[in-house]
């Protein structure tokens, strides 16, 4: 069968934080094939404005914790500020984009963290892990040919919203809709991909299955913050994503062509 | 031919400001039978978060002014915090509901006013009147059963975002939908409707029509700042809508029944 494709593409901090990045790459978002996904980080925004309400960062074990003032902050800034700006740069680009949040139309459903058996025991505030996607819903709006805007916001359908990581967001949002479509998940980065040498940004490996990533953790050539990476990557593999692609979100043409970055194969 | 019913219900700042008030509202609208849509006004948070980041409210001639950091300011507060918590709300509250600002899928593309021949010469800023609604888009949505919530934010389709009344967001839907569905538009206040004798909030005149209206006027029980809002009700009834309705938000129900409140008509 041929299916559609989609992209699903989380942009981290560092575009959402710099003018001179977000708009060009917005501009070859744009002009991506297909259907396509996008999911936006916070970056500093949330961070700078906290400090100027005098708003204090509560961290327990090193983990930030979302206070109540925290999930006011970052709601107004992701699912407002940011979110918004991005749909309207893109509606001025010709690209049809509807920015979301997880609760609305109760596209992703989450619990809050802590709840469950899954939990490490630390209570982290407001912060939601994914448990449901409405993929009918999502698709019949891509389908429409609406370009979604995600910002990382879910809420719990019992009326509190939730902060939620954006990887796992594009994760899981990819993991939903690989039933209805081809799906390539992109991970943008600061970095070029996944490197043979962490200290050399050309040394990029195009590409790994399960076998050579084996191996490479093995001579330890990908080690420490990578693995959870790519584990997670294995895992939307394994639930029907055609692929991950982990690069420079600068590089998104060439990304998605596999003519840049990392590509993560089954095999 | 026996349309679907369609809700339109505009609240102001004193429901959005009082939580006491908001809580039970929400309660009555997702009760609401039908399709529906809320559009929500600003309230007193925005402002307060412009005085806490010491951002002044520039006014001209008595009227307030949209620079850029107020428009950062708006974004944040009406279609981040306000938007995603009255969605997360009603959720909880089995309402599938959806919030939207006009730039998300091209659904209010306006323009920035003083920009045409209408501007009356004061430049307001980024402030946007509309032009056009993608009224099947919102249809779509509704007949899926979205319940749909509107931040009055929208944008110009060349990337800006523009602050916008929510009365004429209101109104704009409103006439905008009335080919698809069978219309009320109700705009809440904090009187009870329109009143006999404006200091006895028990006065109200429960229907108006056309030779009401112009006997009404010519009495003078009707003057100042009702006339251009009930001129805007008749020129939605022109336009297509059923009935518009002007009363108290928590009396939601009995207005939408006709058992409190003003209801207005064209004959």
């Amino acid at each position: 069968m041929n299916m559609e494709t989609l992209s699903v593409i989380k942009i981290g901090g560092n575009i959402i934080d710099d003018e001179a990045k977000l708009a060009p790459f917005l501009v070859e978002f744009a002009a991506v094939k297909g259907r396509k996904v996008l999911v936006h980080g916070g970056g500093k925004l949330a961070t700078k404005l906290a400090a100027t309400l005098g708003v204090q960062q509560q961290l327990v074990d090193g983990r930030r914790i979302t206070d109540a003032e925290t999930l006011k902050i970052v709601t107004m800034v992701y699912a407002g500020f940011i979110n918004k700006n991005i749909v309207a740069q893109l509606q001025g680009l010709g690209c049809n984009a509807l920015g979301l949040c997880g609760a609305d139309g109760n596209a992703l459903r989450a619990h809050k963290r802590g709840q469950d058996a899954r939990g490490d025991g630390i209570d982290y505030g407001f912060v939601g892990d994914v448990d449901q996607v409405d993929s009918d819903f999502l698709s019949g709006l891509l389908r429409q040919g609406k370009s979604l805007v995600f910002a990382p916001i879910t809420h719990d359908g019992r009326g509190q919203l939730l902060n939620t990581n954006a990887d796992t967001i594009a994760q899981e949002i990819a993991r939903g809709l690989s039933a209805d479509f081809e799906v390539s998940l992109v991970y943008s980065f600061e970095k070029s991909g996944v490197l043979m040498d962490a200290e050399d940004d050309r040394s990029v490996i195009s590409r790994i299955d399960r076998a050579s990533y084996g191996s490479l953790k093995e001579r330890q050539v990908i080690f420490a913050g990578m693995i959870p990476k790519l584990d997670n990557a294995f895992a939307a593999l394994d639930s029907g994503v055609g692929k991950v692609i982990i690069g420079k979100a600068e590089q998104l043409q060439q990304l998605l062509a596999g003519k840049a970055g990392t590509t993560i194969v089954h095999e």
